[in-house]
């Protein structure tokens, strides 16, 4: 491209002004400024670390597998007794409002219930449902990648219930790095559970697709593979025995879809390559999701 | 009391203006009005339950035991890679500068560092400090009442790190009420730990005072009666047995000081009132504290 020199008609107009488009997030039923939102510490959140969330993605302005993860989010509250002041139309109401008012196309949607202000720092009272919006393509870069996991043991308190506990996650990266590894997989009592933030599955050597099925959260995507019909994929019993004789393992979420594990504890699963299986699954649940 | 009649010299006087003392707290090193005090919701206390706390007692605007929990609070933030940017000179200078503006002579004073505002949610990022203080007299009342505990068997995530998770705790409030109890006592192996927010003691049949040694917080109540050089109080293990065959069983905590406990899971301890060891410990406690 050629420089243009001085005094050329397009030095002669004003550059146009920036768009600085804001971007909202939602705080009870108030439209707020994302980067100002705010809580008071009084939050049982913040005081007790007490509150759930779900998560689910955006894609073309349209939210996939809502009903799913909204059944979730209302059973995660019921479990922890924070009581719903807003019913199911109203929720979907408030986050239809904050998609139309970001237009953010492709995004990540947030959506959590806190213990509300407390005036003893101890007690439940009403609680604060906070609704943020982040921008988010799936990168299928990912998925060729792979990752490598650490086993860990430890068992999730409150597992089929999205809390927004961490606590050990966040607390093992250095241990996670050390390790030369990008997540851990729990295990407790011999028997895989999950990931931190994903499901675990395993193909056996009989190509039989298999994810563990107790004291687990369970994930949206998972539950889509376990509805593909024509593959023989089972919620069973994994023990850290079986992972060492898989031929495939992946692991799967709502942003990550389907990524293959590459190596467990050090040692390789399968060929280090994307298998056979996990790359037929992938593709699956990318057509389910990214259309 | 007579009453005035209308016209009185009393009357006559207008009532003096009721004077609005502003309560304040500090968010990081800020002082601000408590009732205002927020943080942002990318905060990893409220995205991820990621965060630690100390609370120690002020008796006559002189903070009681304010070394000992310190030394406890940068433990706790050490173990949980919350990097200090502040040293202990100057947190300690902004607790005596909230004890100064607030003057409420008699009070508890919370110390939160949370995991910080985290741009992936995820990530650890410069902490947030918060520092609030709440009018607190201790109830010399309650010591007569004593309380009922039910046991359950739960293992603290970090037992020895001061984190904000008190999830298990307070998802238990309807298992607690049901049971007619007043608190948890947890077990784990057979072993017991502790209660969600104070240490656990037993008095045995040959007089020995005994508290759990291990996967407990070290509490600071605690701390000071096993230091008390003429009673024979160990650390040791206690099991589900130990306490059926308890003379007397207490708990510690800073703002119980010592508490009888009188029934555990429906049985009553000794003769279901404050023990003779019990009653001794908890007036050493007093006079260390209450002065």
């Amino acid at each position: 491209m050629k420089k243009q020199a001085a005094g050329t008609k397009a030095n002669k107009h004003l550059k146009p002004f920036k768009i600085v488009t804001e971007i909202y997030s939602i705080i009870n039923t108030d439209l707020v400024i994302k980067n100002k939102a705010s809580i008071l510490i009084s939050d049982l959140s913040i005081q007790r670390g007490y509150g759930i969330f779900d998560f689910f993605r955006t894609i073309n302005n349209k939210p996939v597998f809502l009903e799913d993860h909204l059944d979730r989010f209302f059973y995660s509250a019921s479990q922890m007794q924070l009581e719903q002041y807003l019913n199911r139309t109203q929720i979907k109401q408030l986050i239809h409002q904050l998609i139309e008012k970001n237009n953010i196309s492709d995004s990540g949607i947030r959506i959590t219930l806190t213990g509300g202000y407390s005036e003893d720092g101890y007690s439940l009272t009403k609680p604060n449902l906070l609704i943020t919006q982040s921008a988010f393509t799936f990168n299928t870069e990912i998925f060729n990648k792979g990752i490598k996991l650490i086993t860990f043991n430890h068992q999730r308190q409150l597992p089929s219930v999205k809390t927004i506990d961490y606590l050990i996650a966040i607390h093992l990266q250095p241990f996670i790095k050390s390790h030369n590894a990008d997540d851990l997989l729990y295990y407790h009592h011999n028997e895989i559970t999950e990931c931190p933030r994903s499901n675990f599955f395993i193909v056996t050597q009989k190509d039989k697709v298999v994810t563990p099925s107790k004291n687990i959260l369970k994930g949206i995507t998972r539950k889509k593979i376990l509805g593909f019909a024509h593959l023989d994929v089972r919620e069973t019993t994994v023990t850290l025995e079986d992972i060492k004789t898989a031929k495939e393992a992946f692991i799967t979420s709502t942003t990550k879809n389907v990524l293959p594990v590459f190596e467990i504890d050090g040692k390789t699963i399968g060929d280090g390559k994307p298998g056979r299986i996990t790359s037929e699954i992938y593709k699956m649940v990318c057509k389910m999701k990214e259309r």
